[in-house]
């Protein structure tokens, strides 16, 4: 692969859980962290989708078309509103079917702990046909992959087993690097000088975020390129742009 | 407006921050609790896009044409990096205005602050023509709203002020109320027992989440629906069934 090629991916959390608000995600930031420092893959966008087939179903298609990678969280547990394993299968135009290294694996973990085999926890298998699984060191229910789409858990611990399993054997592109700069100016002293530079350096994503904080009030101004030389170049004309209107430039809030 | 009806909202959150990675998004739960909690209005989805513009108006035009509301995060301050008044005056076909109101609030601001009034910090108060104001009490970059769409701030003190202000003042239905269930057994366990209950109360969410904790594994089962005392019928049954399979049902976690 080019070291120039852009590879993306996209995210669908899959749950009510998270959109009634009772639960905060907590997989987005780790899993896009993951791949770009592991697989070189950019996160471009993310969906939250409640558990509803049709609506999952229309995300997997909309971002399976876009994007490189698809990654799911949510949805594969025993109970009846886990229906993720049935909507990658219908996306997909597949079958659903009985994964048969995924039943070896449950019947024998499940029988070595004396716990009860029953349909529910068989449902955890079901994938659709011609999937490959997803391995991960908490869990018996497994993810799995069709094609570009990955599919992982929802329960954080065992999400990021998973895609701390399969980021390294995931093919991107160059990870992006990041530098930060902050400083206790306003993001409107900044923001003209900033303007220019990002202007001269079309290529770098230069991000502007304020903060408010007690006793704590100012910018961090975040550069984000897969060429750390071109990147430490436009850094240091922030920096001087900071110094010039009487911010000193640090690296952390 | 009828007690029937279901009144929804999507929330898109503008940002490369949160798609990177950087930081992690603050602004979701407490939006959606709001928005039920207080309007009677359901976070029916989200998406996280780029500072894209392209990208933001296909969410919005995608989301609007969807929803009863549409709210957003993020893009709006003085750099060049916030492009979502521009985004949205695209997305509804309006011209990009300097907004009176919004101007003289921000220079009386400035120069009572006696802080530097610049062409960056003007571009705050640009918005479709068109538009009213979203208010809060920390910012003197106001939130904005245009027909079904509520442009709020990405930084969550303000967001949090914006919706604040905003949910009493939205029309919508009914508030979802809440029952929690929690045990100490397995979702497998539950799953079967747990499906009967969802198929005689079709209309209410039961939503089941496993946790794994040091010396703390279980089940919280979760029901959702606008009518209390079908949820206390509802609840009844799944907290018989726990008991029926040895788990004596709690609140909490």
């Amino acid at each position: 692969m080019s070291e120039e090629k852009i590879v993306t991916a996209a995210l669908i959390i899959i749950g009510n859980e998270i959109l009634s608000g009772r639960i905060q995600d907590a997989n987005l930031s780790y899993i896009a962290t993951k791949l770009n420092d592991e697989a070189g893959i950019r996160l471009a966008e993310a969906r939250v989708v409640p558990d509803i087939e049709a609506e999952i179903v229309e995300a997997l298609n909309a971002m399976r078309a876009k994007h490189d990678y698809v990654f799911t969280t949510g949805g594969i547990g025993p109970t009846h509103d886990d229906i993720t394993a049935e909507s990658v299968a219908k996306a997909f135009g597949r079958k659903l079917i009985r994964h048969p290294e995924a039943y070896r694996r449950l019947v024998a973990q499940f029988e070595a702990r004396g716990m009860e085999i029953n349909e529910a926890r068989l449902r955890m298998t079901n994938t659709p046909e011609g999937a490959n699984l997803v391995e991960n060191g908490i869990s018996v229910a497994p993810g799995f992959q069709v094609e570009n789409v990955y599919v992982m858990a929802g329960v954080p611990q065992v999400a990021h087993a998973m895609i701390d399993w399969l980021a390294p054997r995931l093919e991107g592109g160059k990870p992006v690097r990041t530098k930060t700069l902050v400083c206790s100016l306003g993001e409107g002293n900044l923001a003209s000088g900033l303007s220019d530079i990002q202007d001269r350096y079309a290529e770098i994503d230069i991000g502007s975020y304020p903060f408010y904080e007690t006793g704590n009030y100012g910018t961090s101004i975040v550069l984000r390129h897969t060429d750390e030389a071109l990147l430490e170049k436009a850094a240091a004309e922030v920096a001087d742009l900071m110094r010039s209107l009487g911010g000193e430039p640090r690296d952390k809030i």
